[in-house]
C-alpha cells in the first residue's frame, strides 16, 4: 500500500508515530508561517500541516496544492492545538515531513462539497466527480451494506443464489423488452428481462426450494423522472409455502434490515387488504404514517338538493385535524391543487369545525346545521378540524382524494422520512380492465394464482376475481410485490385464454414452463422487491437516482460516456440490421 | 410451510415424532404387505412405508404413486429395520398415516438420478429436470456457496460492492459487443459490457478506493465448447497501491475460499515470470501440478549434421519419468498426436533411457553415445525415463511441446482433480503482434500501464514493452488476471496511439476516462476472476455449462426456451431497425 493508515483512522492514541498517508486535497488555508491542508480520502479528512520555520521549501511546495490534487505525505502524527471534536482524527494533525503530488488536478467544474454548486447535468456529466462527494458515496455504500446484509439473512434461511441468464425470450405480454440482435442467428433477438419470474419458477419445479437472486432487470418504457431502464430487483421465491410463510419470511427481512443497517425496530408490519387500501386510502400503497382515513358519505350527504353529491357514485372526505383556521386562499389553493390536470379533479366541498364549535361548510345552502352535525360525527371531527370533501365516479374521486391527502399530509408535517410505516397490502384483484386493449390483463402477471375460492369466477366476474398476491408498502411506497404462482397446468392454460391469449401463442411463449408444470411442479410463491426504491427509503430520498452509481437521464441516455450512440456499420452487417431512420 | 421437516432432517433423535414432509418421488418398491417409498428434496431422501395391515386404501394409493409425483404425507417417526447408514436420514422411517398428491408427474424423458441416460440436447431442453440431479443442483449451491464467501472476504477488506450499468457504450477495441438499439434515441445503440472496466476505473477516481462487484459480462464471440455469450466475474479494483498488494489481497481471496468451501489448505502461491512460464512450459498458464519442465537443447544439438535440428529456431524437450518402456506404437500415436492440425506439430524426436542405462534415440544416426550422454545430462535423466523433443519456430514448437507436456501429464494421472497447484504469473508483455491486422494490440486492454523503467521502449521495441500485469492460474487454467492502470492522460493517450488510435477516435470512445484522469486520479488497479471458471475447478468439472443453471449451447441457443427467436413486426418500428437477411 502507498499508506500506512487512512484519512479516517488515526487518533490521539497515535501520538508520535510516524505514518504515510494518501487522499485528495478537500482544500488548505495559510495562516502566519503555516499552511494547514484538509486531506480526504473515502474514510475520512485528517490535517495536514506545514511549518515554514521547519521547511520553508515544503511549505511552499504546499502552497502550490489546488483543491482534488492527489496527494502522498510522510510525517508525525502531533496534537492539535485547536480541535474539532466532530470527527474521529480531529484532536491530531500530520507534521508532515515529505510531500508527493501523485497527480495533480484541474479545478473541478463543481465544488466537492456536501453542498454543492453544481446542476443535474454537470453533475451527471461529472458523474465520478459527483460520487466524490460524501452524500452521495454514502448513499452507495449503504446500498452495499443493504445488499451484504439480505444476503446474509437470505442465506442463513438456506435460499440459494442463482444467476438467472440476462438474454433471454421477448414476450409481448407486459411492458416493452429491449432486444438483443443475435449475430449468429441471423433474423433473431434475444429480450433483457424484465424479471427473471419464468426462470425462478423453474428452479422451484427443478426442487431448488428456496432461491434468490439480487438482480438487474430491463423495461424500455417512457422514462419518468423516477424511473430507470435498469434497474435492480432482490428476486426471490420458495416452494411447499403459503402465502402467510412468503410473509414471514420476508416481513423478517426487512425487519433485520432496518435493525442492522439503520438500527430502527420496526414493529410487526400490519396487514390491510386491497379493497380497504382503496376504500380507506384511494391506493393500494397508502402512506400509513399518518391517517386521515377516508370517509363515506353517500348516506349522509345525499338527498339535499345538492346536485354534486346527488349525481356522484360516491362521496368522500378527509379530516384534517387542527386545520380550521385555513383561510378562503388557503382552501382555494387546495382546490387549484385538486384540479391540476395531473390529478382531475372538479372541485372541493369543505367544513370548518370552527374553534367556537360551530360548524361552517362551504354548500350551507343545501345543508342545514342539523345536517352538518351528522358530518361531524361520521368524521369525528373536534374544534379546529377542517374537513375536504370530494366527489365523483368511484375509482376516479378516489385517486384524488389520495393525492389531497398526501398533499395535506406534507403541509402538516406527517410525512417524516426518519419514520417507517410499512403494510403489507393483501388479496389483490387477479385481473384488470384494460381500457384501451378492451380486454382483462393480469394485475400482477399471468403466473398469479387465484384464490381457489374464486376461480368459479373466472368465466362470470373476472374483475371481481382476487388473487393469492401481496405488496409491500413503505410510507406510500409499493417496494416489493408477490404472490402465490399456478403450479398446475390446466389452470395457467385457463389464466392465458382469460387473458386474450390463444392457445398456439401460450405455448409458443410460454410452453417450456407448462411442460415444467407436468413433471412434478410444486406448490410455490415468491416475491420481488425493488432494490434502488428500497435503498432510497433508507437513504431517506424522494429518487432513486442518487442510490445508483451511473444513473441514466430521463432519455435513457448516460451522459458521462455518452450511450447509446451510433455504431459501425460493420457491426451492423454483421448483425443483418439496418437503421430504419 | 406444507412441511414440518425437510427430507434430510429426520434421524433417529426424532422417534416417534408427528412430522409432514413433502417432495418427490425418488422411486418406490413393493416387500410383501408393504409399500417402501423413497422421497427427496433438496436436503435428502426419507424412506416412507405403507402397510396393507394398518391401511389397506392407503397403502395402494401409494402403489399408484409414479417417479416424480410431488407429495405431502404425515405420519410418525419410526426406526428402520433394514438402516441405510451412508444418509442421515439412513436409521429412520416414516410410517404414513396421510397421503396427499400435490402434483402427479408425467414420466421424466430420462433417468432423475446421479448418473443419467440423457443425453446433452435431451438434458438441455428439459434442464429443469436436469437440475433436480444432485451433481448439477449440487453444482449450483457450490457457486452459492463461493459466492457468498468471495463477498464476506471482500467485505470484510471494506471493499463496496457497486453496481456498475448493463447498458452502455459499444468500443470497437476487443472482443465483439452485443449491441441493444435504443427506441428513445433511434439509430443508435447500447452496448452489453464485457466488462465494467471503465466503470471500476472511474470509481476509483471518485475515491471509492476498494470496489468489487460479482457482474454478468458478455461477448459475441464464435463459442467453442468452453464459452457461453453471458459469463460472470468477480471484478476488483483497488487505489493507492502496487502490484504486489493486490497479489496478496486476491491470493488471500483464493485461499479464504479453498479454505472454508472446499476444507483445503493452499500453500503460498508461486510466482513465475511470463518469460520463464514460457521457457519452461511453453504456456502463460502452466498446469504445475506436475514438473516435466522445457530443456532447451540448442546449445548441445546443432552442428551434428542433422538439419531438423539444425534450422530450427529453438529445439526443446521434456523428459517423461518412467516411460522409457513405451512401444513404438505409443510412440507414433505421440506424434500423430502432435501432428494433428489443432496443434499443427511436424515431428518427434526421442531418446529412451532404458532400464539397463543404455540410451537410445531415434536419432541415433547423428548422435554418438557421447552427445546422448550429453541430452542425459541436461534432462537429469535416469534409468527408465523417456525423453522427447521437438523442434522449430519458437513460439510454435512452445505451443506443441506444451500440448505434449499436457498429455503426458493425462496419460501419467498427473492432472489429479483433487490436486489444486496455483501459481501467480508476472510481467506479461504490454503489446501482441497482431498478425492479422499488422498492428500492435493490448495484451491485457489498453488500460494496462507498462512498467516505468520500459515506456521508453515504447517507440523503439514496442514488443519488449512489459506491463504491470498478473494473471493466476489454477492446474492450467486462468482464473483470473489485472493489471496496474494507467492514471495518466499523457501515458493513457499514447498508448492509445500505440494502439493506431486517432486521436479522436481515443477522445470518442474514451474521453470521459482521459478527462475523468485530469481531476485527481489516484494510482489503481485491479483484477477479474472467470467466477464460472473458479467454480468449476472447485467441482471438479472440465465445462463450465454445468455451473451455469440455464445455459446456452454452442450456437447460443437457450433451447429449453428456444431464444432467441423472431419478434414482433410492431418491436421492430418502434425500434426503427429491419433485419437484412
Amino acid at each position: 500500500m502507498l499508506r500506512t493508515h487512512t484519512c479516517g483512522q488515526l487518533t490521539i492514541n497515535d501520538l508520535d508515530k510516524e505514518v504515510t498517508l494518501t487522499g485528495w486535497v478537500q482544500k488548505s488555508r495559510d495562516l502566519g508561517g503555516m499552511t494547514f491542508v484538509d486531506m480526504r480520502d473515502r474514510y475520512g479528512i485528517t490535517q495536514l500541516t506545514f511549518n515554514s520555520e521547519d521547511n520553508v521549501v515544503l511549505r511552499s511546495q504546499a502552497r502550490e496544492l489546488g483543491r482534488e490534487y492527489v496527494i502522498k505525505v510522510s510525517g508525525k502524527v502531533i496534537e492539535r492545538s485547536s480541535k474539532n471534536l466532530k470527527i474521529t482524527t480531529g484532536e491530531i494533525e500530520i507534521k508532515v515531513s515529505r510531500l508527493e503530488i501523485l497527480n495533480p488536478a484541474k479545478l473541478p467544474p463543481f465544488l466537492i462539497e456536501d453542498e454543492t454548486d453544481g446542476n443535474e447535468e454537470q453533475r451527471m456529466k461529472y458523474r465520478y466527480l459527483d460520487l466524490r462527494r460524501n452524500p452521495v458515496r454514502n448513499n452507495l455504500i449503504l446500498r452495499h451494506k443493504m445488499a451484504q446484509e439480505v444476503r446474509r439473512y437470505l442465506d442463513g434461511l438456506e435460499f440459494i443464489e442463482v444467476e438467472t441468464p440476462v438474454l433471454i425470450k421477448s414476450t409481448p405480454e407486459g411492458a416493452r423488452d429491449f432486444v438483443v440482435p443475435s449475430r449468429m442467428n441471423p433474423g433473431q433477438f434475444y429480450a433483457l428481462p424484465q424479471s427473471p419470474q419464468t426462470f425462478k419458477q423453474l428452479l422451484m419445479v427443478s426442487g431448488f426450494d428456496r432461491y434468490f437472486q439480487i438482480v438487474k432487470c430491463f423495461r424500455d418504457e417512457d422514462l419518468r423522472a423516477d424511473r430507470q431502464p435498469e434497474f435492480t430487483q432482490i428476486d426471490c421465491e420458495m416452494a411447499f409455502i403459503e402465502q402467510e410463510d412468503i410473509l414471514n419470511v420476508f416481513e423478517g427481512l426487512i425487519r433485520q434490515l432496518f435493525k442492522n443497517v439503520k438500527n430502527v425496530d420496526l414493529a410487526e408490519v400490519p396487514r390491510m387488504h386491497y379493497a380497504d387500501a382503496m376504500r380507506l386510502y384511494g391506493s393500494d400503497k397508502p402512506d400509513t404514517r399518518f391517517g386521515m382515513q377516508f370517509v363515506e358519505l353517500n348516506d349522509i350527504v345525499k338527498g339535499k338538493g345538492f346536485g354534486v353529491f346527488d349525481n356522484a357514485e360516491l362521496i368522500i372526505g378527509i379530516n384534517v385535524k387542527g386545520c380550521s383556521h385555513y383561510t378562503r386562499k388557503q382552501l382555494d389553493e387546495l382546490t387549484d391543487f385538486i384540479k391540476r390536470q395531473q390529478i382531475g379533479g372538479t372541485g372541493l366541498i369543505y367544513m370548518r369545525h370552527n374553534t367556537d364549535g360551530t360548524l361552517k361548510s362551504s354548500v350551507d345552502k343545501f345543508y342545514s346545521e342539523d345536517d352538518l352535525q351528522k358530518w361531524s360525527e361520521a368524521f369525528n371531527s373536534e374544534s379546529g378540524d377542517l374537513i375536504l370533501i370530494m366527489a365523483g365516479n368511484t375509482d376516479k374521486v378516489r385517486k384524488q382524494l389520495s393525492e389531497l391527502r398526501l398533499e395535506m399530509g406534507n403541509r402538516l408535517g406527517l410525512r417524516d422520512k426518519n419514520v417507517f410505516a410499512p403494510l403489507w397490502v393483501l388479496d389483490f384483484p387477479l385481473l384488470e380492465w384494460d381500457e384501451e386493449n378492451e380486454r382483462y390483463h393480469a394485475m400482477h402477471h399471468p403466473f398469479t394464482s387465484p384464490k381457489p375460492e374464486d376461480i368459479a369466477l373466472l368465466d362470470t366476474k373476472p374483475g371481481e376475481v382476487r388473487a393469492n398476491a401481496y405488496d409491500m408498502v413503505i410510507n406510500g411506497t409499493e417496494i416489493g410485490g408477490g404472490s402465490i404462482r399456478i403450479h398446475d397446468r390446466k389452470l395457467q392454460a385457463l389464466m392465458f385464454k382469460h387473458l386474450g391469449f390463444t392457445e398456439q401463442e401460450a405455448q409458443n411463449q410460454f410452453g417450456f414452463l407448462m411442460d415444467a408444470f407436468e413433471y412434478g411442479a410444486p406448490p410455490h410463491g415468491g416475491i420481488a422487491f425493488g432494490f434502488d426504491r428500497l435503498v432510497s427509503i433508507f437513504a431517506g430520498l424522494d429518487s432513486i437516482r442518487d442510490v445508483i452509481a451511473f444513473p441514466k437521464n430521463n432519455s435513457g441516455r448516460d451522459v458521462m460516456i455518452d450511450s447509446p450512440s451510433i455504431i459501425d456499420q460493420k457491426q451492423l452487417d454483421e448483425l443483418k440490421i439496418k437503421t430504419n431512420l
